[in-house]
């Protein structure tokens, strides 16, 4: 058997310099195949923030680029450590009445490393939401402490209560990979962070409601493809085993619900506005992926197909009512997709569940307990986001000034431009403010001044 | 033993709170394994629609990449649900003398997830490739009707031949991944697409040959290391298992062949034209990539290099001739790098197969039979897509109308522009025709030149 | 049991056409397992070629676009097939002396086809790090010339060396993934390089240092995503084994160190300069994962976010000092990146190894080595690339005449352009011109109406 072992790792890897000294236990595979299922669904959670960055850059306007993007990096970067530091301990550790964890502080006595950094990529996610609701007049330095606050504090509270053994998992609240626990925290947080903020300036003018279109919409379409790849890890990975039983259904459900929203809320916005508008369809892929992360190892599949069908059509009337009813300014439909969605995914799981959903006889208990889940969640990131935003607001100011808003914050903030002119040079004493790209009717305008053009 | 499964589980995903009732055995173990292979290539083949997401739109004009996109997606979001319904059950269903399955829609008595997941992924690439060829002109709505004939009946028949246990299977046809299964289904299809639709406008005029060059190359390149990347999934998933003695050999024939093609794409390039000319090069990566897909399993490493290394040259003689002789208008190429070089592939397999290959004693017999294959998957999809799209031009039209064509499909289909310039605010009663991007000190400096500017 | 195995992979792959003969072995299912992981991970680290050519072309001049692209692509397929055909043998072949492996050319003798394929996806990382450094100005056939040295030659000597049983893994050397043996080697070449080539014209211009700034930052952040999303399989795949004890370990090294380096760079530019630098963060985010590259598998956790803080204000300092101070012209900033970097996480290791770190009581005798093994790399690097370089540059030039630098690399080896207005058609007779985007020949025609232009 041993030489059966050296043969095969020598078919495999080499040349045979690392033959077993026993052949290895089952229980020690099972162990392997888990956690390669699990780092690797990990790696393609930390993708998302990729997908993130190019979604929010791609639906918002190119002088805010590098702002927006700084952002996303710095979040992965501080919710990394802070979640290390404090966050996985207050969300894992030794529970308090249910209330938070109290111990595994930078990890201290904890040797479940695969599961932590499956939980960090985790982390980051709430926080990048709330900077796509904030983009294009936020300071960053007040995003970044909202930042700091929300992956050291405000989402492992939630965490610990949801999936830390905490008041809401022992009431029986189920969310598979985070609808509530990530989605909605972070879209509920977003919704008190933008009406602390206001509105862009001249979004909303003389009782107008104006259109601010995204200056790279194929940037964007790439971010929701990116973020849907993420996504098969995001809900995948939370099985964290390497269960036949279990995997190829949880994917499935994920690829229906975002297929069904997509549908949906793209024939839906053609019903509604005449079009088939890209932007709302785009985000019906999101809609439906928020909306089936609660329940996708515990609704069957034609269940995940109405989730997303009806994710899909929520988040069409969600932004319309929002962004034109209400006034409030949410430039990529972060509040409608994360939030109306989360929550719809959260209560879907009392109706959907196999066992002790609604339509499947199990009676209203589990509904009932979804929506004091829900509740408790949009309580908790409404009040801490609201009065930590309060505070600073207070102390320091949140939001540029509308001179830096003007100019863009990639010129306010970082002294530069995310796209240069073909063949600048820029001389030693320059500033940053290079001619961004383009234009087909600037090309059109060029030929009516001058007569020399040659077809 | 228990304990110590316990201690591991503890080592790796945390408190201890998932102990084994038992251990599991070696054939569960090899189950999980082979799941998790199958299910993390499928994810990498999800992923290669943003590869022809991109490719499509950075190869064709900025005036028509929301609709591409859209088409993308909408594609794969058809393509899940009606492989689903009606597509997984005539392709793996019980097969009705070799012709198609008969049972398994909606996957009535069927347990075998993983394996359906996989494959509803693969089924949405052959739509996919027709966007490509029909691009900047056939109106979305028709597009999609083909797309749902396209993934629900005409590539599940042709599907159930090869890989359900139909006639040409049984007859010892060999197509591991698809060059001809999926690749030339599509390609074929592309092909009467193209030529029911007729040119572009302009593309040829008074006898001469207009170049329409892609608006954004580089999204294209990184739609083309997206879809390498996602054809390791593509072909190494095609295993089906973990098989040590397989999979690695898979990968390589995968990589040499795009590698070798990609050399012999750019190299005659300039040997033909005179400068190694970047979209054929890019093109070249895909061509072998499509080449290879049929052998990546049979043929020796040596024959993966020649297979790449004729792909890149037929493609580019194939483009050439299919453009500038035949006068068909295929803005991406598809039919040269899914259509010419999925038929080499697959024939290629009778040559250099490592027991049945006409270069390694085989004989002519598989050989034979690669060609009936070929013959086969040709006429039915160019039959099937003829007559679909015939009656379809019949009833309503499938081509958008000279002046929608001219002023770009995003505007005409979508109301709306891909690009938009950085500072735009557009009021409330705009319409959605925006300046296509940027360049707002550029607009300053015409400003300034010019008097009769429209603010 | 058999039926039990039958059951399970109907369950997840289908009707039970596969059942095994017999139980698979656990030395096999070992196998398979560290196959899977193995084989993920080089299918990630292939991934970061797209991260590279992004970030190549993102931080330089829409004008050289296609010139880095291809250059990109090349680089994978020549250096596929020639380390196959001699660069895997002199790296991992029998070792003559310590000095370079003399047999297993073209796998001869080989069946470790899985290590292979890991090795060949690294192979590539170096020679493409020196395109970045030589981008705008350096001949794309020179460039493929010394493509081929590097990943036949030039890195298998250096990878024999400290990974195939060479005199400095004899001496204990440790470099885990190689911020030596690739990223060092490749920017101790780029030094030689940028050397011999010289800076681009009008960067340094009567005694000032002028800004180059890319075209398209958004596109190079994307990239700097990509290549942290591969670089999980660059490290993580270099425990060549699914290793529980191991991997968790390594991805969250990686994940700490380039966190802290993206925010110490970030927060250090923002100190030095006035403003939080996006171009500096970015590759912040590189220079830590360089950084931690060597010692990944050995440092502790809050050793990787001290390794990942200094590479982040070292590459600040040194991309001042090399662009600023010694006038030698980086455009991506590769050489800090990827050299000073490097040289620092190799040290480290002598600093930080849990074992034999001074700062865990090792001694300094490992660190002893480190610095030896880094001026190793250095020496044999700088003089084979110097040596090289300086024979092409005499046989046959190996840069760009400056009309063609002017005029941009994309039209002069490619005769095309990156971008393209928006709506043009070119007619048969057409040169290919075309109108780079933000648009060259926009600015002539700009220039001609206008007399108060700014060259």
């Amino acid at each position: 058997m041993i030489k059966k072992t050296s043969l095969l790792f020598l078919l495999i890897f080499g040349t045979g310099t690392a033959a077993f000294a026993e052949d290895p236990s089952t229980a020690e595979l099972k162990s392997s195949i888990d956690l390669i299922w699990v780092m690797m669904s990990a790696i393609l959670v930390f993708f998302m923030h990729a997908g993130f960055a190019m979604v929010e850059t791609g639906f918002t306007r190119s002088k805010n680029t590098l702002n927006i993007l700084m952002k996303n990096f710095l979040t992965v970067a501080v919710s990394s450590i802070l979640y290390f530091s404090i966050g996985f301990g207050l969300m894992f550790g030794a529970s308090f009445h249910g209330l938070a964890g109290i111990d595994s502080f930078f990890l201290s006595g904890r040797k479940d490393l695969g599961f932590f950094l499956f939980q960090t990529v985790f982390a980051a996610t709430c926080a990048t939401i709330i900077s796509g609701a904030v983009a294009e007049r936020m300071k960053l330095s007040s995003y970044l402490l909202l930042t700091m606050a929300m992956t050291s504090f405000i989402y492992p509270i939630i965490g610990h209560w949801i999936w830390g053994g905490g008041w809401l998992s022992k009431l029986g609240f189920i969310d598979f990979a985070g609808s509530s626990a990530v989605h909605l925290t972070g879209a509920a947080g977003s919704l008190i962070a933008v009406l602390i903020l206001g509105p862009r300036i001249d979004k909303y003018k003389n009782g107008k409601v104006n259109a601010i279109p995204g200056h790279n919409i194929p940037m964007g379409a790439l971010g929701v493809f990116i973020l849907w790849f993420g996504w098969f890890g995001f809900n995948g990975g939370s099985t964290l085993a390497a269960d036949p039983s279990l995997i190829p259904h949880v994917l499935i459900t994920t690829l229906f619900s975002a297929s069904a929203a997509l549908l949906s809320s793209g024939f839906y916005s053609r019903m509604r506005f005449g079009k088939l508008d890209p932007s709302l369809t785009l985000n019906g892929a999101l809609a439906g992926l928020v909306g089936i992360t609660a329940g996708c190892a515990n609704v069957t599949l034609p269940g995940s197909l109405f989730i997303g069908l009806i994710s899909g059509i929520l988040m069409v009337e969600a932004i319309w009512l929002i962004d034109a009813k209400l006034k409030v300014d949410d430039p990529v439909g972060a509040i409608s997709v994360h939030g109306i969605c989360g929550i719809w995914g959260t209560l879907a799981v009392g109706l959907f569940d196999k066992v002790h959903g609604l339509f499947y006889g199990g009676g209203a208990y589990l509904l009932g307990i979804q929506f004091i889940g829900v509740l408790a969640v949009i309580i908790w990131s409404v009040s801490t986001v609201g009065l930590f935003l309060y505070i600073l607001a207070k102390m320091k100011g949140i939001r540029v000034t509308p001179e830096e808003e003007r100019s863009g914050l990639d010129f306010a903030e970082h002294g530069s431009s995310a796209y240069t002119m073909n063949d600048s040079i820029l001389p030693d004493s320059a500033d940053y403010t290079q001619h961004n790209p383009f234009g087909k009717d600037l090309i059109e305008r060029l030929n009516s001044l001058s007569s020399h053009e040659a077809k």
